[in-house]
């Protein structure tokens, strides 16, 4: 089988005008980056606003393993089978970072014959939003430095700053730094750090911001540190949305890419799922809504913390009620929860897929606590037998959850095909009666709403939290923020904050250590454990591998 | 008057496909960036390669002062006059660095009635070039310090790493840092500091190369650092210049524009005009020679830095052969460079213009040693009286050099008229007796190179070394550059090295205080006093006034 970014450039794209044409999208609504890639505009949005919605189908998954599920290629494998279907489908995903391109992980816009289109340009620089919110972060830690060094009539404490700069690069080296030596002329010594893009606050704002007002009302309201009498400061107080949401204006538009078999892909933002909520942006979903009759899109990680978050924050914000959950899980991925080490995979192994099965239990019984049906994708491998495939069929009648396999990372739409009709048949069934809720309500006490997520998704006896996430939690109330939804940021390994606790873990405590407020984005961002925001290149860099032609042919993108 | 924002909201922008279709350029060849933004393929440049060359003018200018002279405005302008005039012309510019928009300076693409269109596009993210630049170079500090992380098997010495992370901001805390804090994990500590992008070598080679693989064999040849031992290392020992090359390869494509009155503009690249070059880029000028009759380009600062390393760096590796240069001055600034300070400059005063015009003389007679014809650009201000109009008239007669008053900034490309007359003139009285030659020879040893620009062009009396700058020139000749150009980094005030002494400094000796390669880009940077390459935020910055309306129109960009 070809390479992933082999398949890809040969990929027979139609032009970006033609793909919008299909959706009814009129080319003055486009604005085009290259011929395979374009921006929708503000305009476009306005006129659809009245349609009737689509229906909403998240993707999700099982905890991820080595193993690896293939949650983004079910999605777009799922949209382009709806697609081959007829039906009119949109795919709503996240826009990937450019850092990890050059350490491990290459690509991240599905794999196979499931990939969304152009592949290098997803991947590189896009149409340039990543690049837009280092921008205007980097703005406001300027603002912030300069500030001070102009006098600080704000009386900033530059040991308090809480705002950090960032890159899309994985740069391990500017994790933890100085700035501002140099002396009198050069600025204020003190310890700062970047963050990769994708973990900004900006990300997050830009991914729930209704339109460029909530935008930059949300840049205003940006937490950036505490002054020496310990009075909060915000990005307002510093005059930095106006120009931040310059800086972001286009940036606020959906992409409009396509699918290696041409069905409309909305790529538009790509928030962290454990420092930040975890989807594309709420405009390229309500949109992809109004110009789809099925919209497919998906959530970081596993379902414990990019579908509760999907739920409980974006949903919640977005107004939002989605329809039906897949929850994408692989043979592999199973055993590897029933205690097998990655290299064994490959045999099968019936007892213990027997025993990591409960892993997916967990995740349906917990998607259906928010009201919303469910069903499962298998994504299958070569390497699956035939009665491994019987243990999963049996697990899945017993839950009464249809599931289909699926094939798309080999056969394209054509390999979704069962997992479309499987989607289809749920959303025709449960037509009506799908009652979506969060899993807390927003005026419960944040303690209470950490407990929620804990005991009901995690499965959790209960929470601990250190000194200083208890004093945190009661300066964030005092500020005001009680009321904001939870960002929980856990291991994504585990239902549990241990990474090596797989399957279905019993009997255990979450500890908080720390508690933050994301007050522009509007979550409180509790930490289990640390939590990675600048990640490190590995050993051999994918970079060393990457190479382009004289004719500007991309290789080593995988 | 209206602002420089509100009349470039005002002007009626042709499409772009329509300003391209004007040069002859098919739509095939566009890359289109929204309506009025596209890049040029490199197509287009295979397929004109064959044409005939146009004439290349270079617009230059007097030393800086804070009065303003207003090159890039003369450049549009004349540029505006020339299409008026029915001349197929083609302006050649540099794109603007988006740091200093949020700091004092604002906007960089002309002024009043002769700019360059989309203006806030052009300002704020452009066509995404400068965040390639950044991306890429801050990939290769990536590498490097990853490098060391994981075994140092080069054996980098931390301690003398030459090559800098950057971002586009203003950011002086970012000038002295220190990474690599927090123990083993978080890599190597040790002391770095971030320039602005447009201080990149990256940028000075993008500006420099011919294609793709000339782009990427310079890239490889960057001198990042030198090893405990001693020994050089360069961006190729680190594998880096394939992904570094793909992150460029867009950003390697000319951009194109258009003016208020819909000239066609080619802005792509903008080096510092003292650590770097200076210029558009390579591939721009020589694309805009086989799409016009007439390519008006520009320098950065006075002719002593931009048009001597146009000439000497820039059109001796694109082999270009320059046709005219136009010398921009205004009254205010021979004033100022008369003694006068610049809240008295609207007053006549016709004994300081008397004084200060010795600075357009020496311009003026330092282009002619290039062999190129010279004519003057008076930008006139409504505070110019008859009497100091007089005394530039007797000047530039007494030279035998041609010149004309220029209005552009208040009337656009009618002001210009009687310029483009005056050039077009010279043109064709000097037809075919043009002897472009540069001021000096690449095989004469660094010390002579830098000893012919000093004394032929800044008319020092000598040139003074100190120890380090000695060392650093028997390293870089030993290590096999000392057949470079020499790229002269001096304050832009003065033709002296000291910034205060205006008019025509004589007596004086430059002072080299270190020399460094850009083995990359190809230059022998030779630095005399501090140069500044990464500024800061005033007070009150530009950042706070700038905002945008819900409708995505932006204001307080001047």
């Amino acid at each position: 089988m070809l390479s992933d970014i082999e398949i890809a450039q040969r990929a027979k794209m139609l032009p970006i005008a033609k793909v919008a044409e299909n959706l009814g999208i009129d080319a003055d609504d486009l604005e085009f980056y290259g011929k395979y890639k374009a921006k929708l505009s503000d305009e476009l949005i306005e006129k659809c606003k009245n349609r009737k919605d689509g229906k909403l189908i998240l993707v999700t998954a099982i905890n991820p393993t080595p193993a690896g599920e293939g949650k983004t290629t079910t999605s777009v494998g799922l949209g382009q089978a709806m697609h081959k279907l007829g039906k009119k489908t949109v795919i709503a995903l996240r826009e990937p970072s450019l850092g990890p391109v050059f350490g491990i992980k290459g690509g991240a816009a599905g794999g196979g014959y499931a990939q969304a289109v152009p592949m290098e340009d997803i991947n590189l620089h896009f149409t340039g939003d990543m690049h837009a919110i280092t921008a205007a972060n980097n703005l406001l830690c300027a603002l912030i430095d300069n500030h001070m060094q102009q006098g600080n009539a704000l009386g900033i404490d530059p040991r308090r700053i809480l705002f950090k700069r960032c890159l899309d690069m994985n740069d391990r080296a500017l994790r933890n730094i100085i700035v501002g030596l140099g002396g009198k002329m050069n600025g204020i010594p003190r310890e700062d750090g970047f963050i990769i893009t994708v973990a900004s606050e900006i990300m997050a704002i830009l991914c729930l911001a209704d339109d460029l007002n909530d935008l930059k009302k949300r840049i205003a309201g940006i937490l950036v540190g505490y002054t020496y009498d310990n009075k909060p400061v915000f990005a307002r107080d510093l005059n930095a949305q106006g120009a931040m949401t310059a800086l972001l204006k286009d940036a606020l538009k959906p992409n409009l890419v396509q699918t290696l078999e041409n069905t409309p892909v909305l790529m538009h933002g790509g928030p962290f799922a454990n420092i930040a909520h975890g989807c594309n942006s709420v405009r390229a979903t309500k949109l992809a809504l109004k110009l789809g009759d099925y919209v497919i899109t998906e959530a970081g990680f596993g379902s414990d913390l990019g579908a509760e978050k999907f739920f409980d924050i974006k949903c919640r914000y977005a107004g939002l009620s989605p329809d039906c959950v897949v929850v994408v899980a692989t043979v592999r991925a199973l055993k590897y929860n029933g205690g097998i080490p990655k290299a064994e995979l490959a045999s099968e192994n019936v007892e213990a897929l027997q025993k990591g099965i409960v892993n997916l239990k967990a995740h349906v019984e917990n998607m259906r606590k928010f009201g919303v049906p469910v069903a499962v994708a298998i994504n299958r491998f070569h390497t699956d037998t035939e009665a491994e495939i019987a243990v999963v069929d049996q697990c899945c009648k017993e839950m009464g959850v249809p599931y289909a396999l699926s094939e798309v990372f080999a056969k394209g739409g054509e390999g979704g095909i069962e997992l479309a009709e499987t989607v289809l048949d749920v959303l025709e069934k449960t037509e009506g009666q799908c009652e979506f809720k969060p899993i807390y309500e927003l005026k419960q006490p944040l303690e209470n709403k950490i407990e929620a997520v804990c005991k009901n998704i995690y499965g959790a006896d209960g929470v601990e939290y250190s000194a200083a996430a208890k004093k945190a939690i009661a300066e964030i109330t005092d500020l005001g923020f009680g009321n904001l939804p939870v960002c929980m940021a856990k291991t994504q390994y585990s239902l549990s904050d241990d990474p090596k606790k797989l399957g279905r873990p019993t009997g255990f405590i979450i500890h908080v250590s720390e508690v933050k407020v994301s007050a522009g984005a509007g979550f409180v961002v509790v930490l289990t454990g640390s939590i990675m925001t600048m990640p490190g290149l590995p050993k051999r860099p994918s970079a060393e591998l990457i190479d382009v032609d004289e004719k500007g042919s991309i290789s080593g993108l995988f």
